[in-house]
């Protein structure tokens, strides 16, 4: 399994994932600036992937500050600055809250440079924490199948989308080694790909038998049941049990529901937003209309197209069979459960 | 409005659909062969569309054997060859049988070059014909408007589908023209992109206001009230009701019921299939795996990733609002209207 961020020598790594699978090739960055542009770019995505990236950006803006007078100020800044870069998935915030808090709990007097040092391992924990994490999520997953299916899935909620193993395709790698999970569909997920360029290609370095489809397939697979439970990843989860994930996301969850097929959720708890009530408060990414318009450089439609383009939507937990956690699954009602590991979080449980 | 077939000097002009919105040229077809070809390759596509080129190809056949004295088995073979060429869209097949009708009432000792001068008028009321059609399928399918709406449609089913307006779009024209639609959401309609490259196309050449989304976008558009029915075409419709049409239209048949939209097909009644009970019958083509897993021949996959590609999807007759023929608008139960329908057809009222 190819690491998809790696921390050598006070540089980080990162796996460029626009460029898979025709090229492997890393990112070497030495500032918070080119992390930040690399979140921005998705060479590296995934909500929890891009909360362990931020998490080492600090750690690069924190370095380059080391002489600053001002550090409080302008660590603030470069937290700020990765903050803004995408908007929807709350692992990203998360991350940089969990860092800066190392900094607001230092004390006045402590050597910015024995701060930093605390800030590097911080980050490393967050990384190698989100691996333990989904081989837990992955473990606690599995055991919700039984006899052998077939499932789909959506975007890329894989290794490449995590610090390793990955949260939904955790589940599936767990499950397939169980002998539950024989072949996984794979929606191709426009307009940039994730389930054909990034999910497609894991599962293949594996042996996992997958199919490639369009997204516009799922109901017509379901339909003719060539999958039996559909499973993915989340980018926001509210205390209601909303759901915010990859655009498309909610139109299979619907036709899941139709189709009488369960559909699972796999996410960290660093993935839900304790301060939010419900998914209708998410904001909602809208990304550039050549995305969608254009491929590889070859113009799809014509020129100076309208485009609508949301990165994510929400799905309503009415539609999600269970979500499962590093702390085991959640069934509805989902509000109860999720406060009760709020509550868990709170008292250093977790 | 381009025409997308055109029979001038006994030669086939198709307006190749492969190339656009990037390029328009026109194919020039001197035999059945290229007609053929040009069905299979989708340089010509949509099921009136095909029916029509496929009439024209059997008139470039029947001259070839002019002076052929077993015209008689070859021309059944030129017919067998055009009906080979595609599997769902029943147009194609009404289309020939109709062109061969001609030949088989025909006494034994007409002159073969008066025999063709009947195919070649035949052929051109059958795409004369589909044009007045169009505009009727239109008429009928305004009248389901009132207050002015967004609609979604998928693939395309435009005047490039046919020999001219359209059905969907013949409608969607009619109601922009009166003030009842306002705006188009368009699916791109992977893999092969019908809706960004045509039906975008054709809708932005008459400054009808359209939206171009990814088809994994058309639930969330839903949710978000965005659109207020959805309008599709056919390429079979049984004695029940149940359509065949573009990949990805059973999807977005869910996902209206789902959102109390109303889901509209308008097809002609050559689009319906007399002699088939149900959907479940329909023959579905499977096409090549690269259309999904290369763009524009840069790998949009893993090489050799396994690929599902139906061409087609089924919906039933359940999740169908009401389907717009030229003869007026049928609703539930179907089965009695579209026996009645064929009872007209055998009466030769139509």
């Amino acid at each position: 399994m190819l690491q998809t961020i790696e921390w050598k020598n006070s540089t980080l790594w990162l796996l460029d994932q626009t460029l898979l699978p025709n090229r492997i090739e890393f990112i070497e960055c030495h500032s918070f600036q080119r992390v930040a542009q690399a979140i921005k770019r998705l060479e590296v995505r995934g909500a929890p992937a891009i909360g362990a990236a931020a998490a080492f950006g600090l750690v690069l803006g924190a370095k380059e500050l080391c002489n600053d007078s001002d550090f409080g100020t302008n660590i603030e800044r470069v937290a700020e600055e990765l903050r803004q870069t995408r908007p929807t998935a709350v692992n990203l915030f998360w991350a940089i809250e969990r860092m800066m808090s190392i900094i607001h709990k230092a004390n006045c007097d402590k050597d910015i440079i024995d701060l930093v040092k605390d800030l590097e391992k911080e980050a490393i924990s967050i990384a190698s924490e989100d691996c333990a994490i989904n081989h837990k999520i992955s473990q606690y997953g599995a055991q919700l199948f039984n006899e052998p299916v077939s499932v789909l899935t959506h975007c890329n909620a894989g290794a490449l989308a995590t610090a390793g193993f990955g949260t939904a395709l955790g589940v599936i790698r767990q499950a397939f080694s169980e002998g539950k999970i024989t072949r996984v569909f794979a929606d191709e997920t426009r307009p940039l790909l994730q389930g054909a360029r990034l999910t497609a290609w894991e599962l293949m370095q594996e042996n996992i038998p997958v199919t490639l489809i369009t997204d516009n397939m799922a109901g017509w697979v379901m339909k003719k049941n060539m999958v039996q439970a559909v499973i993915v990843g989340a980018d926001r989860i509210t205390l209601n049990g909303d759901v915010a994930n990859k655009i498309g996301t909610y139109s299979v969850a619907v036709l899941a529901k139709e189709h009488k097929i369960p559909f699972y959720v796999a996410a960290p708890v660093s993935t839900f937003d304790f301060t939010m009530e419900s998914g209708l408060n998410i904001p909602i990414e809208e990304r550039h209309a050549d995305e969608v318009a254009q491929f590889a450089g070859v113009l799809t439609a014509p020129k100076g197209v309208e485009v609508f383009n949301p990165a994510f939507d929400v799905t309503p937990n009415s539609l999600i069979s269970a979500i499962i956690t590093e702390y085991g699954v959640l069934e509805q009602p989902y509000h109860e459960a999720i406060i009760a590991l709020q509550q868990k979080k709170i008292k250093g449980v977790l």
